[in-house]
């Protein structure tokens, strides 16, 4: 558990719609400005209308390069000489990774042995250094801490950092913006949910923008620490011994700024099992053409379980990465 | 062969900028602004810039639903209740069967037997008739013209159409725009290539609206009638016992119309292998995150193979669509 209290949090800046908006600014021809899609085939399914944010084809193949790029492009320039330190299963790896690379700025990033090949390999393409851990003996923020310590470097963290949560907001904002520009009004947005710094990031976009919306959670089974803490009125941990496919989403608890925003802001969270994450990657496939990852799929997979039923409704979710090993694909293509 | 001479073609009204610009306020709302992605790290490995064209994620999953729509939304009211048929291995079908279905106008197609199941469910699914026939003791235009002639319906040729190839057009006129907001200057555009409706219309496009820019198509080894035709300076014909796993561009010979404009326009075409179709596939899913099949993955190979290099220069393909079962895609993803 965190060592600082849940108090400290609720007095802490919260990043606020002009965050977001100023972020949104900065990674202007940075970032890719993702599409909102939709499949007529799968509406007529449902009875409702289904916006996929697919931030799958975001730059390194998951939404977290917002929340970097927004708090790399911020670091001064001895901040930048000195370098950055980051901890990860792999997506916000990468995501600080090639955004360091495109500051000129040396990183290290702290990920797990067992994150997916392709995460590691990737991150090391973008020229970071990698340092390996032991996810289930060993505390990644203290390796990072320590790196970190030893080199002067700034430590970027996943989710818990109010610059990180304005950059990955961004995604809201433009949820908001391609909605209007097909017409559609949003009754809820479901997010996935690792840390909670994209679900409070698009948590305040929606609220600022679209106050009627309501936004959920969603997680892994058993990594369903946001929904549990949201009941709770609380942090809550998960149970060290959970396991799950969805790498992405493994964060022991909340963090603390995104549960103080979450808990004002959420309506709500939805668990799905890791079968329903891999049916909803095949159903990606045939009726989106969009390659999705375990942990990016359990938005659109609490939709499709019917644990948010959207007949007569219009809810978007994300896509929030596609950074999946071909064999846990295939397995998905041939699960259901 | 077709009956008509090449010369019919050529004093025949070829479509023109101006036609494209206004197909593209026509499907503004109805077809998708597909993204035009691109992969840092492929760039880096290409040694130059390589930008793709996403029409996977078009409406009906293939760039084809922007021509069928320019051209059903065109018809008038008495053809309208009469009706469309159109003969086509899949995507076509999918893409008239879906703008017919938008404008409440009956849809009967011509699929080949052989055809890919999730096509001919889709066709189906968008509440189109599906007539089967057999590609290689059949002839798909007569049967088409018979049905056609029978229920007083229009018939929507595939691509030897000006509106279609208007409408196909509308994809180059993105892939302009959207180059040259993110800077970049395209040195050539290389396009998956069928009956040649997708590559006439992008090579108006591209004349127009950037001169300099050479374009070229992309087809299936022994599939390569346009590459041979421009060689030739006349049509030619494929070998019927030829065979690829490319489903999409089995066109037995360039189109009367199609031929004509990309005998002007084109540059040169390549000729990929079906093994070479399927890492291009793989390296989508990879670097891209996006599904393509092994037609819509043609242009991606001829950079990816090296038939044309793009160290130091700047190159859009089209990823034309992304329609393929799950087993060729496993197989696909095993192959490299």
């Amino acid at each position: 558990m965190p060592s600082s209290s849940p108090s400290s949090a609720e007095t802490r800046a919260h990043p606020t719609i002009n965050d977001i908006r100023a972020a949104a600014e900065r990674i202007k021809g940075k970032a890719v400005l993702t599409p909102l899609l939709e499949s007529p085939a799968l509406n007529a399914k449902l009875g409702g209308r289904l916006l996929v944010k697919a931030e799958a084809l975001q730059r390194t193949g998951s939404f977290k390069f917002r929340g970097a790029y927004n708090t790399l492009v911020q670091l001064d320039e001895r901040q930048r000489r000195a370098g950055v330190v980051t901890y990860s299963s792999g997506n916000h790896a990468q995501g600080v990774a090639a955004a360091a690379q495109l500051l000129g700025v040396p990183a290290t990033i702290v990920m797990p042995k067992d994150a997916p090949a392709i995460k590691v390999a990737n991150t090391r393409g973008y020229g970071a250094e990698v340092v390996l851990y032991d996810r289930y003996t060993e505390n990644r923020e203290e390796v990072g801490r320590r790196i970190a310590a030893e080199r002067g470097a700034a430590l970027v963290a996943p989710y818990d950092e109010p610059k990180v949560i304005a950059g990955q907001g961004t995604a809201g904002l433009e949820i908001v913006q391609q909605a209007k520009a097909i017409g559609a009004t949003l009754d809820a947005v479901i997010v996935c949910t690792g840390g909670g710094g994209l679900t409070a990031g698009i948590a305040i976009a929606i609220a600022a923008e679209c106050p009627g919306t309501a936004v959920y959670s969603s997680e892994p089974a058993d990594f369903d620490d946001t929904r549990r803490s949201l009941l709770a009125g609380e942090r809550v941990s998960n149970d060290p011994k959970a396991r799950s496919i969805c790498d992405a989403l493994l964060a022991p608890t909340p963090g603390e700024l995104t549960f103080a925003i979450n808990k004002r802001l959420l309506e709500g969270g939805f668990a799905v099992t890791d079968v329903e994450a891999m049916r909803a990657m095949a159903t990606a496939f045939d009726a989106l053409k969009l390659v999705v990852e375990p942990g990016g799929a359990v938005a659109l997979a609490a939709v499709l379980s019917e644990k948010f039923p959207i007949a007569g409704r219009t809810v978007a979710v994300t896509a929030s990465g596609g950074n999946v090993d071909r064999e846990t694909y295939i397995a998905a293509l041939r699960q259901s």
